[in-house]
C-alpha cells in the first residue's frame, strides 16, 4: 500500500502566496467592479531590458537552426555564463571566485529549497523570524521540524528579528546549543532590512567556531545602494569556509517569468560524516543537481549573460532604481500617515507596522482599497502586527495605491 | 557541526552519463585528430521546428513590452499549454483528463526525481532493470534502498527485463511480499521496448489488488507508430486510480535545451496515511511544487503550446521520423554483422547484444571508431552483455557511423 510521507501533514495549511492569491480572487469575484493593485508578492512588473531581449532572441534563433542547435546543456549552466557571474558579481566586487563554483538554475525558491537534501536529517536549524517561507516549509517536508505548536515548529531555532534589534538577529540570542545550520537573507525578505559587515562577520565567526554551515539569500542584492553594505557573505573573511550564497536574476533583472538564478558553493566548503570523514559540499550539490536537474533553457542562460554587458549593467540598474523610487514614495505615505517602518532604502520591501493582527489589516486593506499586500504573521510569530508592502509594480499604480491609502485608511491612531 | 545525508555515501560513483562523459572527453584529448560521433546520450541534434520557435520568439517580445509582461506564472503551468495538452495528447486520443491534472515543469528528469519525496520511507519500491538512473539514485539519496551489494541496492526489488520476457518485466515476476511504488518506461529506456495494453492492464490490476501506485514514465511515446501499442497508462481501465504519467517536450519537440515536461496526476489517485486517511496525490503534488518550484520560463511555455498547433504536430512527426529511420538503419547494421537487438521500431534506442562486458564494449568501440555508446551495465545488471545506440543524430552521421562500425567492428562471432 503506497503511503504519504507523513511530514507533509505537519505543514501548516498551503502555501502563503497561494492563500492571499485566493483571497484576492475571492475579493476580485464578489467585488468585480474593484481595481486591484497588486503589491503583495515580490512579482517585478516591469519588460526585460533592450539587451536582454536581444540576446534571448539570439539564443532562439540558434535553436532554429541544426548548425547552431543546443541539446542538452550542462547542468551547472554554461561556462560563459558562470564565468560572467563569477567576474562581474564577485570578483569586480573585490571577492575571489573561480566560475566552477557558480551553479546555474531555474530559481532561488527550488535551490534554497533544495539544498537542505545534502544534510542529515537530525541538524539543528535556524531560521529568521519572520521568514520566507521556503526555508521552513521545505524542511517540514524533509521531516527535520517536529510538529506544528503555538506557531512554531519545535525542532527549528527561530532568530528573531525585531525593532529591538533593528530586524537583524544576532549569534548571541542563540543559547549554548549550536546549531548547525542557518539560514540568512539579506537585503530581507520580508523586512527589508540589511545586515552591516559586522553583523555578517558575527555570523561567520559563529559558523566557524561550531562547523556550521551559512545558507546566504541574497535575492535582492540589487538594490543595495549604500556602499556600507555588504552585497555578498563571501566580503567577510573567513566566509569561503562556511557559506553558500543564493543568488536570483528574478528581482535583479526582471526574470520572474523568465526563470534563472544561481548558487555559488566554494570548493573549500566541507561537512561532515558520521564516519569523521569530511566531504565536499561542491561536489554533493554537483552530484545533486546532476541527477534531478537538467539545467536551464538555453536561451534564457544566454539573456541571463547579457545582464552582464555594460549595456545590460546600465538597463537592470535602471529598472532597480525604478522600484527604489516607488519604494520611497510608499515609505514616505506611510511616514506621513503615522506608520514606523523599515526597509524601502536598500531594498523593494517596506516593512510596516500596523499595530493589530496583520491578517485583519490585510483583509481590511483588501476590502477598502483593493490593495493587496502580504500580512506579517504570513512569515512568521514576530512578523504580527506588521504588513510588508511590495514595491514592485508601475508607478501610476503606485501612486493611484498611495492616495487610496491616504483616502481610506487615514492616520495611524496608536 | 554540519552533516551529511548520509545516503549520499550510499550512491555509486557518479551519475552514469557523467561518467561517460569524461571517458569521451579524455579519449579526445588522447585522440586529438579523432571524429567522436555521440550515439550515447538521448540528446537530439535537430533544430525546433519553425512553428514553436515562431511562438518562442512571440513569447520572448511579449516580455519585451511592460503591457504584455508576464512576471510569476502558475507553478503549475499556464491554462493555456495545459488544455492543451490535455485536449491533444488525452481528449482526443480517448483518454479523459481534466487540464488541472496536468502539472507542467522543467524537465521529466527533474519530476521523475523528486516525485518521491510524496512517499513514506519505508515503501516497498520496484524498478525496471535495466532502468534509467534517475529512478535508483533519488531513492538512494531518500534513504529508501538500503547499501550497495553485488550490483544491486539490497532495498529495491528489481523488475527483471530480459530477452525471455522481451524485455517486458511482469507482476509474475514478484515474490508474495507486496510492492508499494512501481516504475514503469515504454516505450522503454534503455531497452526500447513496448509493453501491450494486456501487460499494463496487469500492472494496472497488480496495484489496484495492492493499492500501489505505478509512475509510468512515458517520455519515448512519440516514437510509437504501432496502432496497437498503447501510448499512455491511462489507455488502460482502472489507471486513473493507481498511476501517474511523466511526458516530455524533450524526445518529443526536440527540447532537450528548451527544457519543458509535464506530470500528470488524476484527481482520484489517492495514497494512504498512518492514521487509516487517504490523501489527493494531485493536492501533495501541487503543494510541492508550489513550495519548492516558481514555474516553467513564460516564452518556453509558449513554445510548446505551439507544438500542439496543427502544424506543429506535423513538424514534430517529422522530426521523430527522422530519428526512427536513423533508427531503422543502426538496427538493420547491427543485424547485417549478426547482433541481435530489440527496440528501434517504436523508439528511438537500439539495444544490442554485444556477448561480452558492456563497458569493456564501450571502450573498445569508442577506441576503434570514435563512436559514443551507452554500455548496457551502467543501466543495472540485466544491461550486462549489451549496449545501447542512440538514433539521436544527423543522418550523415549515422550513416558514418555505420561504416565505421562495419569496418572496424567486423562480423560477430558468437
Amino acid at each position: 500500500m503506497i503511503r504519504i510521507n507523513e511530514n507533509y501533514q505537519k505543514l501548516q495549511s498551503s502555501y502563503l502566496f497561494s492563500t492571499i492569491s485566493k483571497k484576492v480572487q475571492d475579493f476580485q469575484k464578489s467585488h468585480p467592479e474593484a481595481s486591484i493593485i497588486r503589491l503583495g508578492i515580490g512579482d517585478v512588473t516591469r519588460a526585460l531590458s533592450p539587451t536582454v531581449i536581444r540576446a534571448f532572441h539570439e539564443g532562439v534563433d540558434e535553436l532554429s537552426q541544426d548548425a547552431t542547435f543546443r541539446g542538452y546543456g550542462p547542468e551547472q549552466g554554461y561556462a560563459f555564463l558562470r564565468e560572467k557571474i563569477a567576474q562581474v558579481d564577485f570578483i569586480d566586487q573585490g571577492c575571489s571566485l573561480d566560475p566552477e563554483e557558480v551553479f546555474v538554475s531555474d530559481g532561488a525558491k527550488c535551490d534554497t529549497g533544495n539544498f537542505q537534501e545534502l544534510f542529515a536529517p537530525d541538524i539543528r536549524i535556524a531560521v529568521p523570524d519572520p521568514v520566507y517561507p521556503v526555508y521552513v516549509d521545505t524542511n517540514v517536508m524533509a521531516g527535520r521540524t517536529g510538529s506544528f505548536v503555538k506557531g512554531r515548529y519545535e525542532g527549528l531555532i527561530y532568530l528573531e528579528s525585531t525593532k529591538e534589534n533593528r530586524y537583524v538577529p544576532s549569534p548571541e540570542q542563540l543559547d549554548s546549543t549550536p546549531v548547525d545550520l542557518i539560514y540568512l537573507c539579506f537585503p530581507n525578505n520580508p523586512t527589508g532590512a540589511t545586515a552591516t559587515k559586522e553583523e555578517l562577520a558575527a555570523w561567520v565567526k559563529y559558523a566557524q567556531k561550531h562547523q556550521a554551515l551559512i545558507l546566504f539569500d541574497s535575492a535582492y542584492v540589487q538594490f543595495i545602494r549604500d556602499p556600507a553594505i555588504p552585497r555578498s557573505i563571501f566580503e567577510i573573511p573567513g566566509a569561503r569556509d562556511v557559506a553558500v550564497e543564493f543568488r536570483s536574476f528574478s528581482k535583479t533583472a526582471g526574470f520572474t517569468g523568465t526563470r534563472a538564478a544561481y548558487t555559488v558553493i566554494p570548493k573549500e566548503c566541507v561537512i561532515s560524516g558520521e564516519n569523521g570523514k569530511t566531504y565536499s559540499l561542491h561536489s554533493l550539490w554537483n552530484r545533486r543537481q546532476t541527477t534531478k536537474f537538467n539545467g536551464v533553457s538555453y536561451p534564457v542562460q544566454k539573456a541571463a549573460a547579457a545582464v552582464y554587458s555594460p549595456d545590460g549593467q546600465k538597463e537592470i540598474r535602471e529598472l532597480s532604481d525604478y522600484y527604489l523610487e516607488n519604494a520611497r514614495l510608499i515609505r514616505l505615505t506611510m511616514t506621513d500617515l503615522g506608520y514606523s517602518s523599515t526597509g524601502g532604502d536598500n531594498s523593494p520591501y517596506i516593512w510596516v507596522e500596523t499595530g493589530k493582527d496583520s491578517w485583519e489589516f490585510f483583509d481590511s486593506l483588501l476590502e477598502k482599497t483593493g490593495i493587496v499586500t502580504t500580512p506579517g504573521a504570513g512569515f512568521g510569530t514576530c512578523g504580527e502586527g506588521y504588513i510588508r508592502i511590495s514595491a514592485f509594480n508601475h508607478r501610476d499604480k503606485v501612486e493611484e495605491a498611495l492616495v487610496r491609502i491616504r483616502n481610506n485608511l487615514g492616520p495611524n491612531k496608536k
